[in-house]
């Protein structure tokens, strides 16, 4: 229940404040370069600390390769990845070690496990998926081989909107905002929260293109019910939407379904996907993540031992997690596509042919 | 890929003019009372032509248990459910043989397939869905013997919200209305885009009460995300929002976080899951279901030659697939719900020691 | 768990004295020619009743298609088969109703279940291969598609050995004997057994012709370990054996390695397996089958209150289960085949760039 | 496919002179106390250089827990451990880089994959084993916590038969024999095969005790099919045999069958397993292991460019690999009868309640 993928599989391990974090990704085909430096700098645009807008947390997040590959390939065997836990202060969370912080899977593991690692939050702590990226950048120099490629960004902080997609400026933007003309005021906005020792919400947008059509196992590895469940898996998540998603339940069935032309479609309200299927049209989706539950004003909570107690966290926490959660959830989607490429070769007997003849 | 589920399991088949429908249910613990007649009363709530908010067709869905029962009860082996399909018109569907339906699978199942069953969209037509209601069904007997229920109604007609929700008077509102004051208005607007042979679309709001805190298996298959997937899968569902999940992101996180009393939560902005796992608290969550696709106005669109060709539906369809998709989609929150419950019953070593000393 | 492969997975239910038996296959590409008639001669090289070395018990087993299929060909979706029972004599079993038959699967079903089926064995009777089959036919014409051929026969019966292997005859012989010089012997071991109301045993050899290199996931799905999984699940199989797998623990190294020329290998002893991969040679392998458990011999048991009692089984069985059991083993051995294919697909990056470019 | 289990699933990673080796052990109950010192000596009893009838590399083998554990106890979370690689010497594998030694999986992962990290077999090496003996240490934590108790030894050493089991003594044998008596003329073989440059086969016995009846999921994850899948994973393993398996075939049905009285069965001549499931009797296994590939003597053989070519092996290797073998297999027994505990769990309704009222 660690593992994610049918074809293109990667496990994940590791606590927030453990020895180390990593993961092993099985189904990488043989013949891939495996480019460590590409890999590590998507390391780097998740790590924390990077900026003001971000947790002041350091963390080193230097990955190391331990199989899979030979002389700069992929072998065909599980790639396993793995980052030692470095500047991690244990201290900080001495003061909540018995109590369940608002918002978080504190309460849930304990009823669950009967047992928590409450260093940072443990397992639960969003420190899992930079395993994930780890994972994403393998994904990702797969589908550069067959030319597709992913994008994400920023479209909304606190309710303040993005109106363009930039998808080139969202790399270089320090909250990987798509609409330069909104950042300010959205940052500003992240900048309060912080201010405030509160948080905030946001969206991200996500984006692939040159996806073949066909991509997608009907009926229950849809591509759109696995990525659902893909972003739903990340930390602080809470609703999906593609294509048009949620707009669509206002719109009338002419306006909202694309109609085709021999050029192609004429519009992608379907956000790429028909019958959990991909049309070839760009793979187009929304991700929705809540405010940080970890915020700095006292809250009511309840111990282990059901007492009514004060919360007052210490430490330090992103004030928004949607900026460096749209890094993670790049990698989520380059590794469904991987995965979705896998499972669709089987599809027709013409396939077979091609590789057995 | 027709399969749902870990240990709760179901596997369906069947194209909406072949032969039959069916499911194999797998991983049905021993002892349970099968019974027939309630699984009977949920097919016929899904089952169309029963007003007329709905297509016109009727289906006679008729379900009939092929094995997995002796004298009454479940004996642990898979129970296997049959639905012939009786009165169906494939001549309806001679006009769009060649062509593909905008915001319909055909094009993509053509595409992946290089075939396709073209009466009644075969394999992706929604009457599918009956299948997963038969599932659901029996997952339902299973949580009433535990004390767990699950409900479904509709909260959003084109636009037009719910303010209460009224589980209790969705059960027999021939739409599955959460609130009787919208309700006019909301069956206004179905039944006026059937008149201008046009769709809409609507939210389906899940609730389920009685849940013990614990289920979800993290990282990647927690209660959330499988949930998401389970909604996703369902034909025409576009967006999934656990708890006030799309509203949150306009929240601070001292708005957003549920504080904690002796006496349990104090709001449940969560819909009762905290990282994966639900808390103990009611689950809670929204489904947006596009348009229908089928509408009877003239489309362009292409055929399978890559010509430019009008598309003039016949048929009937219902002019909002959300209505009888609640049922589907309770159907669905039944099932995960068993899954998770069967997949927890491992988490700690007491519960080992109860079964096996 | 009651589904077997991952591309290509087939799910089967049913008992011996259900309303029916049948199973789902997923995964069959789209593009097969799906000829019925094939698959029903299969079902018929099963089927009981067919000569006096068989039970006498005659079971139709007409096999009909629900769904997957359109105009002759597979369309990429579950094929669901079913096989109504219908001469069940459910009486020949009131008089082991409540106690377990000696060899039986009769008394762990009721400790695992707490219930069970008693008639005929219920889920565990070996009717249940029959869907195994149905399945299995259809894995044989993909294979044939891509010039596979799968062969069994009889080696040994009651320790009477095979000394030639004669594939060819061995489809024709009424005791799928391999050596038509040992048949007269081996079938007067059975008819001897089934005169004194008793039961012998027998080792089923299984060869595949033209499998390419390559097919086998190493380290958890290699080809040898789940040709062994599969041949274990059926009923009555004891024990495995690969290429010369039990006389090699008599070799030397020298004497038991494969030596490779320009033209291929100079011998077989690994049964065309290495590392759990094939390695293009013939895959040869051998399934011992324990003799009939259900005989007509008086035996002591108990019944489910624990009492001391003694068991006169009445009914028709075969005295002898390795003869038919050959069918329903060269069917689990295309099944693997046609898996594994599917799953090598993955397995090179210049694979993917041949579908996807 | 580097994964094995359903709920106790555990995934390896690492080559024979990469980085390092380990594995993720998923599903593991919280609150088991993990000895880490336990671990270590499953380790070292299989470890290769312990003494002269193993091979002389030394290799360090010690364990390093990551992840999953909290104040000594398992968390719930996954239990990720490493093996670096210390003592490996690739120069003398320079010798066979672009050839294929037979016997071995270098043709075959030259084939499936078109590359392989050729330095002492790479991911095809026994090392991997190691990984399942971690993993297999703790599956032994919980089976010890529910008096479920597993043992192994040899019972066959280049066809001399151990004639008494004793499997006590069998743990402190150098090579683990289960017969005192026929020790001697066994390692005997051993040394004259290591003499000789050449090498010989074994076989490996295996005993679990106070297992519960009721494990084993039919149809397609039965006891023995898993028993079966897991012992033939293991490198070199060629056959598999449960209770009399083999030698039932020449047993009339009538001494085949167990009788059984209200004191439980007479004989067990099923190895503790009826129709795939457990009966509480003790289950018993046989694996044959052929002679070590890697010889010393001049074989045939061909390169990359399918040139005939001389293998001349340099190198350390084990003349037997049953012995250290036997580790391995009892590693894999309990990692199969954890796995069957959790899933059957959710076998009855009873159970259910057990754990959720």
């Amino acid at each position: 229940m660690n593992s994610f993928g049918q074809k293109f599989r990667f496990t994940t391990f590791g606590e927030s404040h453990g020895v180390a974090l990593g993961c092993i990704v099985d189904g990488v085909p043989a013949g891939v370069e495996i480019d460590l430096e590409f890999i590590q700098e998507e390391m780097n645009r998740r790590k924390p600390g990077q900026n003001k807008l971000q947790t002041a947390r350091k963390e080193d997040d230097k990955i190391e390769i331990l199989s899979g590959t030979f002389e700069g390939l992929s072998t065909g065997t599980p790639i396993a990845m793995v980052l030692y836990n470095g500047n991690q202060k244990s201290k900080d969370y001495d003061s909540v070690k018995d109590l369940f912080r608002p918002g978080h899977a504190d309460f849930t593991y304990f009823h669950k496990y009967g047992i928590r690692d409450y260093r940072g939050g443990g397992r639960s702590s969003a420190r899992e998926t930079s395993a994930r990226v780890a994972a994403g950048a393998i994904a990702q120099l797969i589908l550069k081989d067959l030319n597709i490629e992913v994008f994400s960004g920023i479209s909304n902080i606190d309710g303040i909107k993005s109106e363009e997609f930039d998808w080139e400026y969202a790399k270089t933007s320090e909250m990987y905002a798509l609409d330069k003309n909104k950042e300010e005021e959205q940052k500003n906005a992240i900048l309060k929260a912080k201010e405030s020792h509160n948080s905030v919400g946001g969206v991200v947008s996500l984006k692939a293109i040159n996806v073949p059509a066909g991509l997608g196992e009907p009926i229950y590895y849809k591509l759109d019910s696995v990525l659902a469940d893909a972003m739903m898996s990340i930390n602080a998540v809470k609703a999906i939407s593609i294509g048009d998603g949620i707009e669509s339940i206002s719109l009338k069935g002419n306006e909202n379904n694309d109609e085709i032309t021999s050029n192609g479609f004429k519009t992608n309200h379907s956000g790429g996907i028909l019958g959990g299927i991909s049309n070839g049209d760009d793979i187009e989706m929304q991700v929705y993540f809540k405010p940080t539950p970890s915020i700095f004003l006292e809250q009511d909570t309840i111990n282990v031992y059901n007492e009514d107690v004060k919360c007052n966290l210490k430490g330090r926490h992103d004030p928004c997690v949607a900026t460096r959660g749209s890094v993670v959830a790049q990698s989520m989607l380059a590794i469904v596509l991987v995965d979705m490429l896998l499972l669709n070769m089987g599809a027709k007997m013409t396939h077979l042919k091609k590789i057995y003849s």
